[in-house]
């Protein structure tokens, strides 16, 4: 801001020059005298070594590796860029780390894998498991990041695959609170998805599960996802693996038509595809009160003003410069130090909904203008953290 | 120091304990407002990773990676505790890492794999290498280690097997000296090396190039290795691959007899095997003014008391608690700095024998009873990595 001249993106390339990046290794103990010396390295660290060897529970408490969360990408998918490749990647995957010791005092580092096949992701990931607490796979494309992400929930830490998880997650933050903003009911909500990749299906997933931590088993009315080619039903012939598993929880009437057709009497919007797919007299035919998440990045399915002209009541993006952004910084520091605290082995679709309902409890009186907190909050990841620890089971 | 009652291996855990480990993550960037957010990570850091896209030679600029060292271990030969596999290894990744940080400024993580075969060690480090400047392999057993660590020498960036390299690299700084305390001369100079595995094998191919950085090309007189059976010469049978390779550049003369028949006449005891094999007695066969490095480690082959008895001139072991400690540490952070400061894509010959100099001439005026600098010396680190530097071509 102090230079209105340059761009985000200048002044993003001069922060990074001028630092060398963001993050760096800090000491935790003195190393000044022989007795530093011989406490934190030989001789005492040896028994430090059989202490752990004898009792492998020792190693969270007498390591980094119990406060420690790898940032991992093979750099296929990395933000709306593509396949940059895993050195390129790197400015991403530091800047998350960063943002999981200031949000959540986790240590991350970030792991940039020379690999792609499913089999040599996973063999990497599982050859560097034993000195870190948790995974947060990052920025791998689908579906081999549904494969990955799967194969790996045998590991013993929490794995957690942030791109489909972290957005559906923070989504049902916000659609918590803008439910409630608007006055509308879960049970006869009517929910677009436009959107058939790992995100969508992240979003069918998380839905489903509204219903588990509430006593009345509220289930959402009504999902029906689009890809390109309209609405994912069941005559559709053209589904691969990845659109037939989100059809498993979608569409139970098996509706047919465009996107725009489907969104007619619709309450909510969910986009997660492409900018610029509606206009205001689409937002017109909806219900009463739409609600759209407009988050393709960076040009949002609707802008926010055109949404607003057609009528909507609360409308999100997944940018900064708009109210209600959908950033899923909200969910996973908190999610990975409520995890690790918790020594939990994986991350369960109970755990991630106790996430969503933190998230949208820090907004106590949610508005249409204020459904979701802001991003850069330390309360919010101390909520989530506690949150998740519970959820553990 | 400050509760003489307890042991050493008490304070390590409990210092450990106290600290859950030795290193963090540090941050190098504000993360407090919106825009901190917007340059350190969305939307600005997709201009840094098309920076990076573009320019590979971008990534040491603008992340973390310029700076970064994998500390990389299996867990097969840790210490002297043997395979105690890669999450009991932690404490002491953990620790080089903190010394890389304290002496050398280099930002080091622990890497500690669930992998055996080396072909799935070396898989692992090639898939991790992006995101990192250097890779020090550590505590990983032989003959596994010569193969892993010579397969990784395309890499691109520096990989060095510390336990053979560190070793040699600061007993030949310790030997300079000695040689220069006692008046000896390198071209008639009689090596004996107890000890035929990987710190022997790392010692051999090091003295042989003592002259390359010598007008006078000084070469040492002779060095005969001898394992359990005594000395390695050509008549043996029962040589595997590494003892056939350490022979390649020892016993030209093929001597034969028993380590304590070959020390008869000898100026120099390196010891690389195990405690309390050499008495008094046989430091008195040995040529005037011996010299006696007894490194097995925590028990030398000879305590320095009685080496003295046998009129040992200089006598160094590994220990901290005897003068003239033999400790890697005076070697690889420095040697990691200059070699990631050069952009070097391996450690050469060149670069290990300037360190030895390098940590030599930290001591000008060398003594018997001071041979070789304090361990936990910055400006040791910081002269080795000006001369690495300066010794990459």
């Amino acid at each position: 801001m102090n230079k209105p001249e340059t761009t985000v993106v200048d002044r993003s390339i001069a922060l990074h020059r001028q630092n060398r990046g963001k993050i760096g290794i800090s000491l935790k103990v003195p190393l000044e005298t022989s007795e530093d010396l011989s406490l934190a390295y030989t001789p005492g660290v040896g028994g430090v070594c059989m202490a752990i060897h004898n009792d492998p529970a020792e190693l969270g408490n007498l390591t980094c590796a119990g406060n420690s969360v790898a940032v991992v990408t093979d750099g296929s998918a990395v933000l709306g860029l593509g396949d940059i490749g895993p050195a390129a990647a790197m400015p991403v995957m530091e800047g998350k780390c960063a943002l999981f010791k200031a949000l959540a005092g986790v240590d991350a580092w970030p792991i940039c894998l020379d690999a792609r096949e499913p089999d040599a992701v996973v063999a990497a990931i599982r050859a560097i498991a034993p000195g870190f607490a948790g995974i947060n796979i990052e920025d791998i494309s689908a579906p081999r990041c549904f494969e990955i992400e799967d194969r790996l929930q045998d590991l013993g830490i929490p794995v957690m695959h942030d791109d489909q998880h972290g957005t559906a997650i923070v989504l049902l933050a916000g659609l918590l609170n803008a439910v409630k903003a608007t006055g509308k009911d879960f049970s006869t909500l009517r929910i677009v998805i436009s959107g058939a990749g790992a995100a969508g299906r992240a979003i069918v997933r998380i839905l489903r599960c509204i219903g588990l931590d509430d006593d009345a088993c509220t289930m959402v009315g009504e999902v029906v996802v689009c890809d390109s080619k309209g609405a994912l039903h069941r005559g559709r012939k053209d589904l691969g693996m990845v659109k037939e598993a989100i059809l498993e929880y979608s569409n139970p009437s098996d509706k047919a038509g465009s996107l725009k057709e489907i969104l007619a009497g619709a309450d909510v919007f969910i986009g997660v595809s492409r900018g610029g797919l509606l206009n205001a007299d689409d937002i017109r035919t909806m219900a009463p009160n739409p609600i759209v998440f407009a988050l393709a990045n960076p040009t949002p399915e609707i802008m926010p003003e055109e949404a607003h002209a057609g009528g909507a009541s609360v409308v999100a993006t997944g940018r900064s410069d708009f109210p209600n952004q959908v950033n899923n910084v909200l969910a996973f520091p908190g999610i990975f130090r409520g995890a690790i605290d918790a020594k939990a082995p994986r991350i369960t679709d109970k755990m991630k909904l106790a996430t969503a309902y933190a998230i949208a409890a820090c907004i106590p009186d949610p508005t249409p203008q204020m459904i979701l907190p802001s991003a850069l909050s330390q309360e919010v990841a101390l909520a989530v953290g506690k949150a998740v620890k519970d959820a553990v089971e």
